[in-house]
């Protein structure tokens, strides 16, 4: 925005990444504001497929081979023909921050018909407080022009360290495969100039399309799940990863905000494939949603961990009577901890909260 | 908005609710807008002073010598020198919705350079349901060219009727006294365009400039306390309403928005005068808040008035520990449902929810 100050670059603290399964043209667009950073690509798919990265990228690349040499039994975690399978890039990143975003998302114009650096605004969001404790009718009290409104605690102004920052999307909205059917020509053009934190206690639907976090704060509870190949749901790993997340933020006094930036979301995928994958999800949410938004966590967790594997514990106990595959997922859940903790020795990240007080 | 469908007028169904102590040019500027509706004014101070009403205004006018021989000794929960004292017209109105702004508040314009018509916005908010059970990213699912995104429950897509609009201010922010101090140059020029639903379970700061609510379904909890002349605090009439309605809409299953319209405030009040009646509210309120975000009311309170009187005795209980003055509050309250009653025989207002289904 005009008069807005510039965010700092976080040039070596953060990596930008990409599941994909084609050749990385979309980057051309984002070269002025990508290029600079490090990128974990992840090639869903055929590994012996080669997948070709624009010129003067610095990037690290991992196909399925790679996946299954590195993490070994455990890769099994990992989903496999689904773009959930990004999470193995937030695993082996080493970087404090991770924006990641999908390959058919291009850079967006804000009203004044000038280019959104979404990074930019995403580093804002993360290095800016969250303010889950008391809802702000101005939206977010740290952005320049905006304060806290009166009535507004003061001893709430300090707010909590930020772990998500989950940006939107202008023309193809992030609808599931009925809303796609039946409003096929909808396009989001409403620029919302705002950026909030999502209450505690309220769940959301995280969409993994243009979506920034602390690896340090909440990395471990960023995993996307058991989709794609050999399992009964698709599209479904962000949804996953967002309520795991929100429970977990909530529990340990991190925010989550929403809102900017928009990147331009360029095609709908198939809404009759999409249906398909989201079949199941669709009437098993009427169940999940309940059990994520009455499910509370032990006082004596306080690592993200720790919280991650209790949850795991809690989603075998409560949603395997919904379908055996939830048995799987609160396994994989275990696994995926593990394998996180492998690559990440003690120390290295979020058993370090910033304040350490869960509660 | 440009090809956004127009709300219905509700003419015979809306009262324009406004306090005052000076002549009411501010009218001139909302006369295309307020014209056709019918406006009910409490002038506030000297009885004996007279205000002046642009021609052509359809209006019914209370001083305190009205309000004095319509409510005899209740007239007490009522205050004076206060623009508190609003809350008489919501009471003695008969019609369904009110909409309530100051006289300090003008018609805003879009980034188009359109002039808002904040009433319509207002109506277009309450006649479409809230989504208080779950977190839309897309904001409120019901304006044109929006819609629930991928994984919000299906089961929660009809929403819950609307009970209050929330509209912001353009120009001069809502700000506390020490904010105004500090940032005396501060102006708010961000247009936010987005309606919506403020989650169950999270409480909010309610101003009192500009809003709109279901006289029918919240009307009685509508209560602007115990303010002005004769009391410890001022500036938190508003706020104290918001508190006791958003607690009382979430029991009830009833929405709550925030966000558009805007109008433009034209002038901050004295801050030093405002830190005079705000100082005791800024450190009541570190008590306060955390009462209402932890009350809960019996599931036997249907109504809205059952409700408020269950409210007033918490409020007893708890709350008179901090100063005497929340006794004298509570017993207000309880004054206040009776005067309200009493205007309001049985079958003419909240008894008949749209569901009758208190949670």
């Amino acid at each position: 925005m005009a008069g807005e100050r510039a965010a700092p670059l976080l040039k070596d603290e953060l990596d930008i990444v990409i599941p994909t399964i084609r050749n990385l043209d979309f980057l051309e667009m984002w070269r002025p504001f990508f290029e600079q950073y490090h990128l974990i690509i992840v090639q869903d798919g055929d590994p012996s497929k080669t997948i070709k990265v624009p010129e003067g990228f610095d990037y690290e690349l991992y196909n399925r081979n790679d996946i299954n040499r590195i993490l070994g039994p455990k890769a099994s975690c990992i989903s496999f023909k689904d773009s959930a399978c990004r999470c193995f890039g937030y695993m082996v990143s080493k970087k404090k921050y991770i924006y990641t975003i999908d390959d058919d998302c291009f850079v967006a114009k804000n009203p004044s018909g000038e280019d959104i650096n979404a990074l930019e605004q995403h580093i804002k969001n993360l290095l800016s407080p969250s303010t889950p404790h008391f809802f702000n009718t101005l939206y977010d009290p740290y952005r320049e022009g905006a304060d806290f409104v009166r009535g507004y605690p003061f001893s709430l102004r300090e707010g909590v360290p930020t772990a998500v920052s989950h940006g939107l999307w202008l023309n193809i909205p992030d609808y599931d495969a009925p809303t796609q059917l039946v409003k096929p020509r909808e396009r989001n053009t409403r620029y919302v100039d705002a950026v909030l934190t999502i209450p505690k206690g309220t769940i959301f639907p995280m969409c993994g399309m243009n979506l920034a976090f602390n690896r340090d704060l909440i990395g471990p509870a960023m995993y996307f799940g058991l989709m794609g190949d050999g399992q009964p749901i698709g599209r479904y790993d962000d949804m996953w990863a967002g309520w795991c997340t929100k429970v977990i933020c909530d529990h340990l006094n991190l925010g989550v905000k929403t809102g900017l930036p928009y990147i331009w979301h360029s095609k709908a995928s198939n809404p009759f494939v999409n249906l398909k994958k989201e079949y199941k999800g669709i009437y098993w949410q009427e169940e999940i949603i309940p059990f994520f938004q009455s499910v509370t966590l032990p006082k004596e967790c306080s690592t993200v961990q720790q919280c991650y594997i209790e949850l795991a514990k809690l989603v075998k106990a409560k949603l395997s009577s919904i379908d055996p595959y939830f048995t799987k997922l609160a396994d994989a859940m275990v696994t995926w901890i593990e394998a996180w903790d492998e690559l990440n020795p003690s120390g290295d990240n979020s058993a370090k909260l910033p304040n350490g007080d869960a509660k």
